[in-house]
């Protein structure tokens, strides 16, 4: 430890929790498709916190430009952008597999992201949507469950012990569609697989028809900093097909990504593996 | 007002604001590119709070999952994207547009954005990136000054007289570079172009070399509701040459845009027209 004086991941109790911080990201939240410019009853009933303590929030966030209220509605304005802006920043991968990722889109017609491991979820942390997506959100913040996703297997495959772990003791394997795997010692071997073979195909796991695949992204150093996905339907492509033309130009790409990485010098942000919130 | 229990935009005082969630998103925003992975101390010198306030900022926010600490240094996790997944959850013509911003690229291999307005500012809200740039960053709630920048300027112009003022008064018109339009009659005149014309061209204003064009996306009742753009340097491109090649294409996508946002009924979200934040 380079500052002595730094609290560990164990430190903190819940003297030290700010409930007003929770509370404010979480009205921030409150947003979304189904109530766009929600009233502030509406936000106070979806929080669960009390109206005049909602008002104070939003009257707060309002002040410092991250939510407009109009004629009794509210907005979120793209100040809120500004944080995602910063992981991005933050991790440099996500700013250089862009350009990349439309290469993905030119060379198969589909979408392609760039995904992360976040506990015992995966997110998508930037992507090229070739066309509209109806049946799941797709967007670059979009959380899924690890063990049903190519992305997710890639990323776990890499995370080490302790993570498959945590993923099947705490996510658990809950079947999302009659194909999704969910025997814990058939999902191991998924995984070792994924490791000797180098990517990962997903067939309907998490949803029927959705067939997808992934990549490991390694930087300088070799170390697996994000995983490289691809996404289709079963009625434009068979995993047969994927994997003989798809999975090939992921591996290119999923290189050149790496070869900039080093080029730039970057060092691997701080990905999941181990336990990494100690007692919270 | 349906809500009359609802504060108004001018309502709330010093007492209703709450620093906690002021210092808990400054905390967030302190991280990047140049400090992806901050000590305890480096977050506190960037913000001006205390350490111990930064300790127990940082502990409230890891245990919210937004931040890990490992080691004495902090990093924000992927948990942050979800904020910026939620605006355009909540904002249609965000999710809609993807795909067409892909088309652009197709079409004229270069990158392609959306961006809306926020204040006197104008901010990307999605974006499909063709090339690495290394001169600006340019992401997905990137802030970009409106009166040097096509976007900004396609907004501003339909945006009304009071944003007009706003822009002029409040941000001013600083010369970026010695193309910069800094004088507030020309500026005018120039939207009054823009608005007759349909769209914006921008030449080495914001940066020297950097050449952009935009046009207006419109709802199904013909309000805009967000900039389409495009952008290259003036090594691959000039200014005619993006007039009359590029421009069509855009008008053309944009109307795309429009006619989905039409089809799927969603009302424009609420762009920047009046004040919109009263006595703040």
């Amino acid at each position: 430890m380079s500052e002595p004086a730094d609290p560990g991941p164990e430190a903190g109790s819940d003297r030290d929790f700010i409930q007003s911080i929770e509370r404010g990201l979480a009205v921030l939240l409150a947003f979304d498709a189904d109530l766009p410019h929600p009233t502030l009853a509406e936000v106070a009933e979806r929080t669960g916190y009390s109206r005049p303590a909602v008002r104070r929030i939003l009257l707060t966030l309002q002040r410092l430009g991250y939510v407009v209220g109009e004629r009794g509605r509210w907005t979120l304005t793209p100040r809120v952008l500004t944080i995602g802006q910063h992981y991005s920043a933050s991790h440099g991968v996500v700013e250089i597999a862009q350009p990349h990722l439309l290469r993905v889109v030119e060379r198969t017609g589909e979408s392609a992201s760039l995904a992360q491991l976040d506990g015992t979820e995966v997110v998508y942390v930037a992507r090229v949507n070739a066309r509209r997506v109806l049946s799941l959100t797709v967007d670059v913040g979009t959380r899924l469950p690890v063990h049903a996703t190519s992305m997710g297997r890639v990323l776990v495959a890499h995370a080490g012990a302790a993570v498959v772990d945590r993923v099947i003791d705490e996510a658990g394997l809950p079947a999302l569609t009659p194909r999704t795997i969910t025997d814990p010692i058939t999902f191991r071997d998924v995984l070792h697989d994924v490791r000797t073979r180098g990517y990962a195909v997903v067939d309907g796991e998490l949803e029927e028809g959705f067939l997808s695949a992934a990549v490991p992204v390694r930087d300088g150093k070799g170390v697996v900093v994000a995983a490289l996905a691809y996404s289709t339907s079963r009625g434009r492509s068979t995993p047969e097909q994927v994997e003989d033309e798809v999975v090939p130009v992921l591996l290119e790409v999923a290189e050149a990504i790496g070869r900039d990485l080093e080029s730039v010098g970057l060092r691997s942000p701080m990905l999941a593996p181990g336990p990494r919130t100690g007692g919270f």
